[in-house]
């Protein structure tokens, strides 16, 4: 195919958009607007719900010629022949499971947009060098089996597949991964691994899940890789006193320490353009008259290099250490008074290392876009890295893997109001059908 | 009796401790130590427990020869008549109840260092020229009725006797205090009144619940009023966010904004030379990976004048309202990343005054601790306002009213290890000795 023909391909985007509100029958959530397709998602991994949009990815994906095989975690891989067939397929793909309160995008756009792409393939009888696929991982969110991603993992050879088959959903059940994998009929007899159902490369379409894109009104994020990530609990503990017969310089306040550090975490991350979040913080004893004398919060701190993100954890080290001490940082102390020494304590809950993606696979991407957008492509793309992980993290260590990006409204994800154009899923469809062609092409120019 | 008499009386340091453990065999705590005094208490208001104890005290005090009187509130008042019984005697007094995780000495001991003076004065055939009464208030921790003070605060008329009756206990139990009055055989036929049952004056000796006696190694607080306080309770809003998908500038983080504002809160208040304090802190949705959108915290400001909270109140609405639109207060937001903007919102709880003692309680108190330690008065007693509220609050909206403290190790109060050694025990209780009989001459001079 010249670039020409490729550019010529268009996707269907009343087809597309019908698709994934075809598929959101099954699972429908919460209800936030009047329109039809106006409700969330709750489609947890291996439920009858997602059985049922599992069986109609087959039966489309069968329909439109591919073979299909199931693996031993459930992930099924759809393959549409192309004139040689002794090589791996160019994979695009993403995950049909959703969060107990989740949207009809996050995951749902990734495998419909792929869909979509072998209908126009099939509709403009487009012969592809190699074969190209479209895969479905199972229990991404890791919402009811509670390991994010695992499926993929297992493929990787990340993760050992007899831990990932006796996961116990969560919430009291005594379900594992295995147990509903038969109950649903999706146990295959293939082992889930990169040897046995090998790939040429992974492309993922996702929405962004974050306000960025929308913010700078571009339409396509080329994701260069996932940043990297350590979750913390830092305990500081102090003393418990009476607000009213404790004068501050007899006070070891751990709350005060604690915002001190927060805002201390916030400055230092700025500096070194990285990310610090605390989303929890608990408290004790808790009482509107009583100083707190314990005080827990969790950090989060992320950048787009691990070099990165392990500076700026020693650095918190050292910094989290004096406010705890009393000494002064950043002139956090001024016009305050000096109080008694708090103790802090770190606890280290998770480190996930940062992800490139591969050379090859994103300028597939950004030709792609180009192809779309022309003269206006700069203004229109933004090169970004993923805040959040998925499927594509472990294809990375794989096979060449890299994803596209579209715009979320408002920033939101994991919630029923989450929301993506149809232009913007049909864009994000047009750029991944562009990045698989033109990734087909690269592998014959080769 | 002159002056050299009145020093010449000595409390009985092995009988006062003796007579505080004495009575905590009804309602004995929590263990924390292996001696057998090593517990704390749990004597709630009204309790069987509360019932043994009131019943020593009106055995006791009856046994040293005075009238007792319980009112409509149970506050039991025991009297020993002096030379002119046609007036109001002069009290010392304090309560019997205790938190339900409480100490030894909150209350207790001014209570049974008030009855350690009726048997000074009566084995010292002392003749004072005006009666002399002691106190026992009813749940004045509202622990279990749940208003502090509640009945000095009938008794001096700012709370109604039919309100104060009708509270209900906390926990879910359907008792109220008039039910449990009459059940335990302390519901009094005297309204609870000081038109009833007047007083000269009311003196109270109490530990300090905070640290600055012990730290300051002073033995004697020399108290002269009671700080003003107002509570109330802030509501951050912001909006929840991926911790890993959102940058720094498109976030209205709700947690960030209230560390500022508590830490802005503990320096606008060492400015002020009062009390800021945060004991409580809450957010939502409350998840490692998701900025917090709702953060809600108390705030607690105090001040000997209610000028000086008041205009840390005000101030404090235009710093925090500054804060959560992302202007600069005090360099807060030096080397940080602007966000987007949060609002804040502001409840007030509570509004307690000022309380200033009567300068003729206080120079009695002044004077007998001078009569005790001479010339080491300066370096060994302290001039302190009352951080916490006390029956004596009530109590001098209607007589001259003055208090004494005495250290709390560590400055721990309401918990079972709340410690005052033998020695400061007996310290307060020759102070309050002291304090009542120079009141009652000082009566008798004018």
């Amino acid at each position: 195919m010249s670039e020409k023909d490729v550019s010529s391909l268009k996707v269907n985007q009343d087809r597309l958009i019908g698709d994934i509100h075809h598929t959101c029958q099954w699972g429908t959530g919460e209800r936030w607007g009047t329109a039809s397709t106006e409700t969330g998602m709750s489609r947890l991994s291996l439920s009858d719900a997602d059985k049922e949009a599992r069986d109609w990815f087959v039966a489309t994906t069968k329909d439109l010629g591919c073979k299909t095989t199931v693996d031993a975690m459930g992930n099924i891989f759809a393959v549409r022949p192309g004139l040689n067939n002794n090589v791996p397929p160019t994979f695009a793909g993403s995950h049909l499971d959703t969060q107990p309160t989740g949207g009809r995008y996050d995951g749902i756009l990734g495998v419909t947009a792929a869909v979509e792409m072998l209908k126009v393939l099939n509709e403009n009888w487009v012969e592809t060098e190699y074969p190209v696929g479209v895969v479905n991982w199972t229990n991404e969110e890791g919402a009811r089996f509670p390991i994010s991603m695992v499926s993929s993992g297992v493929w990787a050879g990340a993760i050992a597949q007899d831990h990932a088959h006796n996961l116990v959903e969560v919430g009291g059940g005594t379900a594992t991964m295995k147990s509903e994998l038969e109950r649903i009929a999706y146990l295959g007899s293939v082992p889930a691994s990169h040897a046995s159902t090998p790939m040429a490369a992974h492309f993922e379409l996702h929405i962004e899940q974050g306000p960025i894109l929308e913010a700078e009104n571009r339409k396509i994020g080329i994701v260069k890789g996932v940043q990297a990530y350590r979750w913390f609990t830092i305990t500081v503990r102090g003393g418990d006193c009476h607000t009213g017969t404790t004068d501050f310089k007899n006070r070891a306040d751990a709350l005060l320490a604690a915002s001190k550090m927060i805002l201390q975490s916030h400055r230092a991350a700025t500096k070194a353009k990285a990310l610090a979040s605390t989303g929890i913080l608990t408290l004790r004893p808790g009482s509107t008259n009583t100083v707190p004398g314990t005080v827990r919060f969790s950090l989060d701190i992320r950048a787009a290099k691990d070099e990165t993100v392990e500076a700026l954890e020693e650095q918190l080290k050292r910094d989290f250490a004096a406010i705890a001490a009393g000494e002064d940082v950043g002139n956090l102390n001024e016009g305050g008074t000096p109080g008694k020494r708090c103790e802090v304590e770190w606890r280290t809950d998770s480190v996930s290392e940062a992800i490139n993606f591969h050379e090859d696979c994103i300028s597939c991407v950004t030709e792609s876009a180009r192809g779309i957008f022309g003269d206006r492509a700069e203004d229109l793309t933004k090169s970004m890295i993923s805040g959040a992980g998925h499927d594509s993290v472990y294809t990375s260590k794989r096979v060449p893997t890299s994803m596209i990006f579209v715009p979320s409204k408002d920033g939101v994800s994991h919630n029923p109001v989450e929301y993506t154009s149809p232009e913007d899923c049909a864009l994000g469809a047009q750029v991944l059908l562009g990045a698989v062609l033109r990734y087909d092409r690269m592998r014959a120019a080769r």
